[in-house]
C-alpha cells in the first residue's frame, strides 16, 4: 500500500513545480486523491461510484473530504492532516443525492480558502462545487505552456516512488500466479470464462484479497486470428491459441503482462511466430534506458519482426502503466516521449496472421538511469517450459 | 441488458417531469448516462475510471460523448441518435490528459445548444465543461421544491422498468449460484477468501461473464460477533458463522442478498437466533405493498425480533437497490419514504450477540400494487436444507 513517506514526497514534488502564486490545490480525480494521500474508494464495494476530494496547502496541510460510507471503503491507510466527513447515511433516516456530499462537506470547511491562490483540478471535480468555490486559478504556466493541474500531476506520476513500485510488484506477483494457472486451465473443452476464473482465483489467492482482473482473455486460431476483450463462453479446441493479456489491479495500481498458450501442441508456424515475438521483446528490452526516445524503442521491436519475415507491429510496442493504462510514455512510431527514470512500461509485441492465429507476449519494466529492471516474472511461451 | 424501448421510456418519463422551459438536458453521472441510453464503461476494463456524457433533447434526439477507448468498453448496446467520439489514443501518437476528452468532444458538437433552455447535471459533470457550456439552468421546480437534475433522476429511478428488472434478475440468478456454492465452500480450514473465490466463480459461471462481486464475507463467532467487509485470510473453524452478504453487479445493476452458514453443526442458541431473523424477514415480507410507509416495515421487522426476546435491529431493515446501493427507499425508523410500485428493495434482519455470534438473512423483492414479488431464490439457513 502507499505509505505516508511516499505521499509526502509526492506532495513536495507537486509544490516544487507549481508557481509561487498557488497556495492551495483542490484535487478531485480519484487517482490523484490516492496519489497524494492514499485514499481511494475500493471498486469492489457499494461505494464504487463515489469520489473523495483533497485540499492540499503549500504549508503541508492536507484535508480529505468525503461522505461517511465512502470513507469506510478506503483501499488503504489515509495520510492527511484532517478529514471532513459528510454524514450521508445513518441507518435511521432516508438518503438524499449522495453526489452532493462533496459540495456539502466543502461548504462546512471552517478555514478560509483564498480563491485567488487556489488551483482547482477542473477535469476531476464537479460543476456543483462551483457554487461553493468562487472563481479560482484554472491553469498554470510550467515551462512555456499553460497546463491544467490534472496534466501537471500526470507528468509527475511517471516517476514512480518506492511505495508505488512495491504496490505494483504485488500486482506483478498476483499476475504471475494467474499466468501460471493458465497453463493448466487452457485445455480443449474449457471456455475462455473457465480460464478467466482460474486466473482470477490464483491472482486473488496470491494477492490475499479480492482484486479486479481485466484484459484480453480470448482464443484465436487460423480463421479468427485477431480477438480481444473479456472472456466469452467460447470453448477452446485443439489448434486454438489463448491470449492472456491481463491486468491485476490492487488498490488502484496494476500489472499488465501477456502470455499466449496453445491448446494442444502448437504447429511449427505457430512456434516460429512465437519465437519472433519473443525475440522482438528481447530486442526492445535492450533499448530500455532513461533518455531513449520511445519511438526508437518501437522501431527496434518492429524491425525485429520484419527482419524475420513477419509483418511489423499493428499496435503499439508498449506503454506506461500505473494508476492508469495506457499512460505516458507511449511506445509508438510518432511518440514525442523519452524514457525517464521511474517510468513503468510494458513491451508487448504481437502477430496476428491469417491461417496461423494471433499471439502476443509482454513483460513490464521499471526504467533506470543505467537500463531497466524487469518487474514481471511469468514464463513466456505457448507451452509450459 | 437494457433495451432501446426501456431507454426511450425512461427518457419520456424524464421529459414528463421537467418543466417546459427545459429543452435539453446534459447528463454526466455514469449511472444516469446508462439509465437513459445503455452506455456504461465496464468497471472490469482499463477504461474503468473514464466517463461518458449524454445530451438529451425534448424532441427525442440523444447524443453520446466519450473518447474512442471508453466507447469500446461499453457494458452493452447503446441507444442514441448520434455519437461524438473524441479520438484519444490511436496507437501512433503520445497520449494527453484523457479526462479532457469530454470537453473536447462537446466543443466539436456542431449543433447549437441554447444555454437558457439547457439543464445540466451539475453533480455529475466536471468543472472543465463550464469552459464549453456557458451559464445554464441549474435547478428546476418540481412540485414545491427546487431540485437538481440528479435528484430528479434518482426519484425516477425508483420505478424499475421491465428491462431493468430483467437485468436485476440476472444478478439474482448469479447471486443464488454463489450462495449455493457457499454451502460447500464453508468448511473448517477454508479462509474467508477461499469462500469468496468459490462464490465469485459460481456467480460468474451463471452470469456467463466476469462480474463484480462485493459485500461482507466475514466469519463471526462468540467472541467476534460483529464483522463486515471483504474477505480476509482468516481461517474458518468449527463454531464460526460465515456471513455472506454480497452483491453481484452485471452492467451496473445488482442483487444484494444474504445467507449465514455455520461452520460445523450450529449450537441451539445459534439456531434459535437464526429462526428469529428468518421470522422477522417473513414478517417484513407481509408488509411489502405499494403505499406502506418504510418506517412501518422497519417496525414490523424489529418487533418480531424483540417479541422473541432478542435485541431489536442495530441497522436498517432493508433498502432500495438498483444502479446504487443503498438507494431510496430506505427501511429505517425515521424514513420519510413510502413504498412505490416498481421499487426493488431488500429485507435483511440480523442479530449480533456476544457469546453466540453474528448472522444476517436477506431477500430482495420488487414492490407491486398488490404486494411484492420475491426476486432472490437462494436457500436461507445455517445449513443446507
Amino acid at each position: 500500500m502507499l505509505t505516508e513517506q511516499g505521499c509526502r514526497q509526492r506532495r513536495q514534488n507537486l509544490w516544487s513545480v507549481l508557481p509561487d502564486t498557488v497556495e492551495q490545490a483542490l484535487i478531485g480525480d480519484s487517482r490523484h486523491v490516492q496519489y497524494f494521500c492514499g485514499f481511494r474508494t475500493n471498486p469492489i464495494s457499494f461505494s464504487a461510484d463515489q469520489a473523495a476530494m483533497l485540499l492540499l496547502s503549500r504549508d503541508g496541510h492536507a484535508v480529505l473530504f468525503c461522505d461517511n460510507f465512502t470513507r469506510r471503503s478506503a483501499v488503504g491507510e489515509v495520510f492527511v492532516s484532517e478529514e471532513i466527513i459528510q454524514p450521508w447515511y445513518d441507518h435511521q433516516h432516508s438518503v438524499t443525492n449522495r453526489h452532493l456530499s462533496l459540495s456539502s462537506a466543502l461548504s462546512t470547511y471552517p478555514r478560509t480558502i483564498d480563491p485567488s491562490a487556489l488551483l482547482v483540478e477542473r477535469d476531476g471535480l464537479s460543476v456543483e462545487l462551483t457554487s461553493v468555490i468562487p472563481n479560482s486559478l484554472t491553469s498554470i504556466s510550467v515551462g512555456s505552456t499553460s497546463s491544467s493541474l490534472g496534466t501537471v500531476i500526470r507528468r509527475l506520476r511517471r516517476t514512480k516512488q518506492p511505495d508505488e513500485l512495491s504496490l505494483i510488484q504485488n500486482c506483478m506477483n498476483a499476475g504471475a500466479a494467474g499466468q501460471a494457472a493458465a497453463f493448466n486451465a487452457v485445455v480443449p473443452g474449457a471456455t475462455e470464462l473457465d480460464v478467466y476464473i482460474s486466473v482470477q482465483a490464483a491472482a486473488q489467492q496470491t494477492a490475499g484479497c479480492p482484486c479486479i482482473v481485466y484484459g484480453d482473455f480470448r482464443a484465436t486460431n487460423a480463421d479468427v486470428f485477431r480477438a480481444g476483450g473479456l472472456p466469452t463462453e467460447h470453448r477452446l479446441k485443439t489448434g486454438d491459441m489463448m491470449i492472456l493479456d491481463f491486468s491485476v489491479v490492487i488498490a488502484g495500481y496494476r500489472s499488465d503482462f501477456t502470455n499466449t498458450v496453445a491448446v494442444g501442441i502448437p504447429t511449427s508456424e505457430q512456434a516460429s511466430q512465437a519465437e519472433a515475438c519473443i525475440a522482438a521483446l528481447t530486442a526492445g528490452e535492450s533499448k530500455l534506458v532513461a533518455g531513449t526516445g520511445c519511438a526508437s524503442v518501437f522501431e527496434t521491436v518492429d524491425a525485429q519482426l520484419v527482419q524475420r519475415g513477419f509483418p511489423g507491429l499493428s499496435h503499439h510496442a508498449g506503454h506506461g502503466l500505473g494508476l492508469e493504462h495506457p499512460e505516458a510514455p507511449i511506445l509508438v512510431p510518432h511518440s514525442t516521449d523519452n524514457l525517464l527514470p521511474g517510468d513503468v512500461v510494458t513491451l508487448e509485441p504481437g502477430l496476428y496472421i491469417k491461417g496461423v492465429g494471433g499471439m502476443r507476449f509482454e513483460h513490464n519494466y521499471v526504467i533506470t538511469d543505467s537500463g531497466c529492471e524487469r518487474l514481471s516474472r511469468h514464463d513466456l511461451g505457448l507451452q509450459p517450459g
